[in-house]
């Protein structure tokens, strides 16, 4: 293998606090250790498609550590490999791979730092497999992804999550009533599970552990009985009635019919209602859970994930992801990472400590 | 007039940081400067009609003063001049005004603190009026009660807006997005006002200034020619389009129909990506705003405003508000609090603040 | 006069969180509003000294409303009237006040706006006595300028102040502690007032009311004997005991002798101990107080200030300093403002109501 | 053995954000999956020898999961096998061990979980030999024990200590200073190194790598030529200049001297500035490292840890301590964790990775 001289860099996926942590551990580990030149890649793989890069010095990161978002921009939907792409005058999806091997080429980048979840992992698989030196940096606020203990930004999410239950806290108990918070997890609750435990919810509901509304119920009674006359839910967005589908917000903003909104929260909210009588109110996170500042947990843990990527390409570990396992950062093969989400084990120990803590997850455990 | 030797509080209406400073400023002013007893009406006026009280003292206000909340318990509906009583078995509202009178008598209560907002004011001038010793104390998160120039509250309440501004402001611009942020304000534009200019929103609506799409619009595209491929928006619940009607967002529950929820925020939001195809997002903050610890600046004002209420007390001031003005606690009629409400000047220096910010009221100015 | 054109703006003295926020509205209302040219000296008088100077404009300001810190740059002790001069090899102070104002001639600039404190404002006068155009914005975290209600950075520096005593509090009642915690303010108390009434302090001690030692430690045995084996002490620098001097935190890194530091909050804590044999411990806040992101409440006020200064300027309203009284911006004459510091007023309201939720002065009143 | 129905909880030492999320986790495991009475010693070991202890039931742990501090109260000095004892009118230390021992079996005490750091864990381990069940649960701000990758409050000191570095960045770059963050530390600079890397420090100094003076000039004196006038430098209380002693900052309070503090953050502030004419200002963030909310992170180790701890109990494994490995909790013996202080590898991934990012740990490297 030829030297390594100069590297790519990108974002995918949606937003998650630390990119920029990551992006200027990157770009200053591969100056300052190897005397690289970086080049960063704009709004994700789509500017890999359209050739669309700045570089990146010590100057373009300093400052940016503790900063939310990405310098570089993401897009939440592009992917080279099914680009959409104007064809005859019509708009339609080709593959667009080649075309960005080309830039890479051309630009004679030697190795690809992808930064992303589950989806922008898959698409850099697919770039290691078809040749190209791909090392890669784990992202996604919700914690499902293979292979490694963390993901970055999972702990600010959680973060903002806990501070939402303690706002919501102090209102539930002054007006007797019922508090749902939903968080993001649309295939695992690890934000619900964390923040539950963190900011004392009553009920936990995850997408691991399909609830009874009776259990729910239950659980909202038995602490009227003993006088609480307030319940906090946390809901994972995904986290499904036993028997039940899930049910996801619509965004449909450009539907012409009246906007219908309203996720598994709002179900939740109407059936406790119908059920009971106790007011009921829902609050949905969303974004909020995605942007801001990184708490220094993912700051460090970018800073460490960024170096260590670094450290991977000039290994020649290609088609690797850097992962924490227990204190130690490793390497992964990204084909470890994307086999299958890691998701709460409903038998596992943090879902014990929450049953410990008395909190229920809706199955009348 | 005789010595006030026994004083009542209550705390009516929605969730408010601030009001457990208030009820421990009260209750501490109360036992230490002169020496009283203090009762404390629990869930509001609710509490005076069933007579559910415990005795306040300085253990039981200990450590309060930073917590969000209300140790008495609120409630937004119950007005004992239309209280849901029980009539042949029917539910039905009759005026339950004189066995509150009673209770009082019959718990030789001297005078009567009420902290509320607008609704809790009116029933407070009523009881005034019907010769119970009434002193209020101004409290509503919308900062849009006449005679004073600030209620507790308000500014954890901004607080809390302008930092989901910064939140949303990072994801925005790392994805090329307008972000919506629908604050609370159903006749009064203050927060929206207020979280707009701490938190550097792009545009601004408010009730105050109908706005018109097409300006909404234009002020987003300028700034797409800017090379700022993205905006932030703030809007107050109760904006409304030119011509158009206040779209408050529906709660209901209980209805059987798909649940359909979505209020301008969301309408807004709708209307952009029709007229514009920028991806557009909402988030709309609602009861995160009512809760958690005040920020110091509230948590001072309620503890001026609480001890200030005790001394009107003792200085026969009944009918009266504590009020701020400038730098001065002051005395003002209830009735002048609840003449009117009190609305941003759209030709005021703060609107004009934001305008020479670069800001947009959605009105094309 | 002639018209307005080109307008200068300088930061003097210390940090102060909302310098940045005031710079940014200042250069946003000149261009938006009138068209101007916006010139920023670097690092307070001294740039207008040496002429160094940057052009402002609506990009060098765009995302730096919510940062700390200037970025122009600030000097403590840089005087153009008394400037450190090296003359014929030796420094010595000198008048370079006709240099500054020859180069603001030659830059072609209009008017002068000062962002500054008590020192800045009286060398902003100088110059506007010597026919410079000068508009002052008022800036101190002790709030101790007249004619004003309010400076901005103030609110920040309380609210980091009372955020120390929320964590020193459980320490303090864990460990059965006098936990002291030193504050700015060397001549006017109002950080040690507000952060004491926001969190809850037992003692607070102020310039404007010299403590005695057996008054402190008669109000924490009260405590002791209450079962309360705790107590907060929150100190103003410049408190001064009953007969004795000020004790000011010596910072004279450069002697030989072993370091001796400690102000007031030492020798207190020194006294208690000696006194009462009640484990006693010191945390001085020191320059946490000036930096950190400004709270909305001083970005808000930060922004109306730097409008208010540019339309000021195009009033032709020189001489002058833009003021908050009560809810509206004024402007004065900066010799008002710095006639006398505004102090606490000992009888006052906000010391009252101290007193009243039951803590002490230290005056066994 | 007999079966466990009555256990004893304390919490020894320093103060640490994290203690009432484990007695409360504790105390909720052993109620609501056991059955188990529990009683909380208080003030620490002293309670155990004084016979000094409250009930705990679930509504006396209702709510705490969020605060600071911890209700049973702590003592950093009282060790029973050396207790300070009157005897024959005289203070003296005698071994009151026996006595405790006799407290609990009078109390019908099965087991006692000691919450506790170094200190408090050498104890336990004695109490073990002595025939006491005990386990233990790992506690320390600093994160030197041994046999745990984490303990909790760390995390909560690391936020405090990098929002501390975020503050003082903003003044030091407008005033072109270099300024000192002194953080606790005595043997292990954990919390210098992760504060350092979260809050972009330019040097680490920490115990582990004693520092050069003329290594941290030279990378002060690097910046300043790459136009970068100011410099933030973390140090760790325990760290030390190449060659000489470790200077804690004395707490002498009780001497008749002028008041002499000033740690090892002091000292670097002087040598900096005799040997470079560069402004230098110290902060030492002391107690408001240990008090105040634990962040999310903590409270969830907190809670496993509490739980872990009482099946622990239940499980017989005595003379263990719960310990985080990795994502799961195990026990390991309480004499794994005291046999060596866990330190900072300076040749580890963590200290490489600062390095990448070009900070500089003082010793020219």
């Amino acid at each position: 293998m030829e030297k390594i001289k100069r590297i790519g860099v990108l974002t995918g996926g949606g937003d998650c606090p630390g990119l920029n942590a990551v992006i200027r551990a990157v770009t200053k580990a591969a100056i300052n250790e190897y005397g690289l030149e970086v080049l960063g890649f704009q709004d994700g793989f789509k500017g890999l498609v359209t050739n669309n890069y700045v570089n990146l010095n010590l100057k373009s990161v300093s400052g940016i550590g503790h900063t939310g978002g990405t310098i570089l921009g993401s897009s939440n939907r592009d992917d080279p490999f099914r680009f959409l792409t104007m064809v005859d005058g019509k708009q339609t999806y080709t593959d667009q791979s080649d075309r960005a091997i080309e830039n890479l080429r051309n630009l004679d980048i030697d190795a690809l730092i992808v930064i992303g979840g589950d989806g922008s992992l898959h698409i850099a698989q697919k770039f290691y497999n078809k040749g190209v030196n791909v090392v890669a940096v784990p992202k996604t606020i919700d914690n499902d992804l293979g292979a490694t203990d963390v993901t970055f930004g999972f702990n600010t999410a959680v973060d903002t999550a806990s501070e939402a239950i303690d706002r919501l806290h102090t209102t539930a108990e002054s007006h007797h009533r019922v508090m749902i918070l939903e968080v993001m997890g649309r295939y695992a609750g690890w934000i619900s599970l964390h923040a539950g435990i963190s900011g004392g919810a009553d009920v936990i509901l995850i997408p691991e552990i399909p609830y009874r509304l009776e259990c729910v119920i239950q659980k909202i009674q038995q602490r009227y009985e003993q006088d609480k006359k307030f319940s906090i839910i946390v809901i994972a967005e995904g986290a499904v009635e036993k028997g039940g589908e899930m049910v996801i917000q619509r965004m449909d903003h450009t539907s012409h019919d009246p906007i219908r909104l309203g996720g598994i929260g709002n179900k939740l909210a109407q059936d406790i209602e119908n059920a009971s009588n106790i007011e009921t109110r829902v609050t949905v996170l969303g974004h909020l859970q995605r942007g801001g500042s990184p708490i220094p947990y993912d700051r460090i843990i970018s800073s460490r994930y960024g170096v260590a990527a670094v450290h991977a390409v000039m290994a020649g570990k290609f088609g690797s992801m850097v992962s924490l396992t227990g204190s130690n950062i490793i390497t992964v093969p990204i084909l470890e990472a994307i086999k299958e989400l890691r998701k709460v084990d409903p038998e596992g120990e943090m879902v014990g400590t929450a049953r410990a803590l008395g909190m229920s997850f809706g199955d009348c455990l």
